[in-house]
């Protein structure tokens, strides 16, 4: 039989990386370290850019709350179940699968469908309807024929539940221009005394759409998004890499490993490594990548991996956190997750920690990330040596 | 208790479908149709876009093998099993995914991992070792230092596996100019007297690189796909919608609904639809969605669903099948799914039914689609009625 006896270090679910750092450190036998590659892969790069393309979209709403809509166009049932976990990771507040909210507690929400509204003869009657069943639960669809006719009988059917001590919650758009129609919706609620209720908006957005809907002063409050959410969309998946980068033979030293690459972004980082954060206490200021064994100064220079004329002195005195930590330990799990709440939560505490310029879509500035310079010299050492054109 | 009693017809999988067309209808209790909506939207979005670029790929490799190796970039484990599945259906050769190749019956592929070299003191070494575990499906991955010296490094063990009475199958490039390099390993491999030994190219490929390569005329006989076909890549989603298109109160006549919307493509269509395929021998000529109730002439008129003044006559005396078929019946099964090979042919077989102009990746021809005229006239009086721009 084959036991699982590995030691694994990863950096806790909502913690924010870059390029070129390590996620996960896997240490054992070498069959049973390959034996982990391809499923640590699929659930790490997944569900890691589902939650990045969450903060994204959370990041355009500016605090606005972001439900997520992806059931029906993830890929897979389980697929769904991993890109709402990890976009309610990612920031956003609710979702619309309620396997979901059953099996990891996320908050559930949702409206009613299109065809709710057209099994009845009128609009009117199928909000109605909807009052009577679900009276403290009301976000009117009213986009099934004609928007402004179906904000207003969305009022009228509101007018009934405030007779009933109800209130309506909201109503929503699902199609047309969102901008305009949110505008006009606001205007006749708010003139019909519906000022608390509010207008929740959906239709393929994004983070892009959502930034130039809030430029044209859109009075949305609560945003749905679905397919571009837990599909990732412009960018459909993420390029995390598993490699060998340091093997150890019974009574001997650690050797270190590299893959050669002409591509320079394929090229991999030897080392048994960890991410030293700098920080002060308003602001993260610098990752260094360093090797366990070479070890780090406390005011390291760090190396551009892309770009090796590039390097930066941390400076001395800084405070910083190891990120990976230990989670299996000779094949036993030694980490217990927190509850999601608190790493949702811990996300977005991770985030104020970074400047708004890191944060930015458009020509964001990048946060310093580099090799310790030991471990560069190092890593330089293999490459000549693998192209051999180095004697050593 | 709820007691699932729909009827459900659908077009058989395989079956190359067009925009508006409806690939799945189901007739029932309202509430039980409902429920339905999401697994349904689910399963057939991703499926079908998987399927598609499946298609696409096996098209731009010519009759060339396609590999699918996917698993590590899908989105989540089953998101991975159905993209496996899909893919097979939409042509790809066999997949890498242990898993879907047990479940499903796909033919599995794969090859030895970089780091499998890199636990070794030399690239030679790694490849003896393959060489001697599995002497008769050795395809060497020769990209991990120096991909030329790797072929020269491949060569070197492909003799002493012919001395052992096996035979080497080939080499995997995986990484730089995979036009030159095929090229130039071919030579060597030629050369050495390998011509049997077929190059497999993989790296972040898809159609249109590709379609780039073999017009630069790669050496490349087998094709290894992964990230970009299992997610869709530049479209990672499929719009597909369920949509209520017709209801029926007891003891009433059916009464026809549209969901109208300032899209034209929003815009649903009314009826209990099925769609009529015409064919000659050699070639499918047009498909025409026509309403069971209204039903269809045997030389239609088709418009066009986007633009009504776009008609088309279909030539009388055609054949023609109808391409949803019963699928459920009162809640009950009563389709047989063929063997999963037998769909990978028959979509083959159906692929070459189309012209090449409808195939092709630029400007594509569009084929014929339309709403039989009736059926069209219908729809028109429905979005008038909705939109109080008539009496009726």
């Amino acid at each position: 039989g084959l036991e699982f006896s590995c030691d694994v270090d990863a950096v806790p679910e909502g913690t924010i990386v870059f390029p070129h750092e390590p996620l996960v450190r896997v240490q054992g036998p070498i069959v049973q370290c390959q034996i982990l590659e391809t499923a640590l892969l699929n659930m790490i790069n997944f569900q890691s850019l589902i939650a990045t393309k969450a903060a994204r979209i959370c990041i355009s709403t500016m605090g606005e709350p972001v439900l997520e809509f992806g059931l029906r166009r993830a890929q897979g049932i389980d697929g769904a179940l991993a890109a709402s976990r990890a976009a309610y990771i990612g920031g956003s507040a609710a979702t619309s699968n309620v396997l979901a909210g059953k099996l990891f507690g996320i908050p559930v929400r949702g409206t009613h469908a299109h065809s709710w509204v057209m099994s009845f003869d009128t609009e009117e009657e199928s909000f109605q309807n909807y009052a009577k069943a679900m009276p403290n639960n009301c976000v009117f669809l009213v986009d099934t024929y004609d928007t402004i006719e179906g904000v207003r009988h969305a009022i009228t059917v509101g007018r009934w539940l405030r007779e009933q001590g109800h209130k309506m919650v909201g109503i929503r758009l699902d199609s047309g221009d969102l901008a305009y129609l949110s505008r006009e919706a606001r205007k006749i609620l708010d003139d019909a005394g519906f000022q608390s209720s509010v207008i929740v908006a959906s239709n393929d957005l994004d983070e892009n759409i959502i930034a130039s809907l809030k430029q044209q002063g859109a009075a949305i409050a609560v945003w749905g998004v679905g397919t571009k959410l837990v599909t990732g969309h412009d960018q459909a998946a993420l390029g995390g890499v598993y490699k060998l980068v340091a093997i150890r033979r019974p009574g001997k030293p650690w050797e270190y490993k590299i893959k050669i690459s002409e591509q320079a972004i394929k090229m991999t980082n030897p080392g048994i490594l960890q991410i030293r954060r700098f920080h002060d206490r308003q602001e993260n200021l610098g990752d260094v990548i360093y090797d366990r064994e070479i070890g780090i100064p406390s005011d390291p220079v760090m190396v551009d991996p892309m770009d090796s004329t590039r390097r930066k002195k941390i400076t001395p005195g800084l405070d910083a956190t190891d990120l990976l930590i230990p989670v299996v330990r000779a094949g036993k799990l030694v980490y217990k997750t927190p509850p999601l709440a608190e790493i949702h939560q811990f996300l977005q505490d991770n985030l104020c920690m970074f400047h708004g310029g890191v944060k930015r879509f458009v020509n964001p500035h990048h946060y310093p990330v580099g090799l310790e310079s030991k471990l560069n010299d190092l890593k330089t050492r293999l490459i000549l040596k693998a192209r051999g054109q180095a004697a050593d």
